[in-house]
């Protein structure tokens, strides 16, 4: 198999975005970055922005499929809500580009980047550069994660046309 | 003044839409709906749905703008992510209208239809019917909400017409 695949990290104020190649084996960094939108602009603007961006990133490099970090709001629940909108947004910017999206737990992420559940940023933001040959760190933890999401979402497909099981 | 307003009520099973034409004094009912989506399809379809039932209303109506009730996470949180990101879609498909947007929390809504903030649901319903004359109830309370936060908006601006306040 051969994969392009797009992971996101979405926000309001920053969503981190990275791109990796796979023929399965082997990973092959891309590129990623961060989208920031202007905090003094209303909502619907910065969602404009973090779409138009989205769009033009899907657009030139052209992944099969997005894959992006399932939400949960254990701590701060008004701090979640601009989150949740921004990924309303990007979600829908992928469906509008007709690819499809797979949702990975933050768990999953750990789980399939570093081996275990329990990992913290630093030794995420370590293993993704070792996978992919990064010899800086990305630009933003958004984009780190994002990168990590991109990475998890090939281990999947691999497993699954391995096993035949999803 | 001449107004004409959509309203909505942003849900990811269903988002209630209301569109009120108005001189400041008159109110006029123009239409309202529910758009429904399927909860078999993945997140990102429905929200595609959504964008594109919304778009179509605007494109066909074409209001001036569109006023949305304020999300709070007060009760059910994990019911509140797929709302919120039904709001981050139907925010950004305003403003891919060029259309601005007005947020409105629920006490302002039914302060400026009912004339309370601790006014009921069936208080609201029922205050819409007699401000636009319709014989039936909204066909969910969703459309009716929807038609609340159209009202409010003209509301708010004819007040701020009036006195120069925002």
């Amino acid at each position: 198999m051969n994969w392009r695949v797009l992971g996101v990290d979405p926000g309001l104020a920053q969503t981190g975005w990275g791109l990796v190649d796979s023929d399965g084996n082997r990973h092959k960094h891309v590129d990623h970055g961060t989208i920031a939108t202007n905090s003094g602009e209303p909502p619907e603007l910065r969602l404009l922005t973090l779409h138009r961006e989205m769009s033009a990133i899907i657009s030139a490099f052209k992944p099969m499929a997005v894959g992006a970090e399932k939400l949960y709001f254990a701590r701060n629940v008004s701090s979640a809500m601009p989150v949740a909108q921004a990924r309303g947004a990007v979600l829908l910017t992928a469906a509008l580009h007709g690819l499809r999206v797979e949702e990975f737990t933050p768990n999953t992420i750990k789980e399939s980047v570093v081996g275990t559940g329990s990992a913290d940023k630093s030794q995420i933001g370590k293993m993704i550069m070792l996978l992919l040959g990064l010899t800086e760190a990305p630009d933003t933890d958004h984009a780190a994660d994002a990168l990590a999401v991109a990475i998890t979402f090939i281990h999947r497909e691999a497993v699954s046309e391995l096993y035949g099981a999803r």
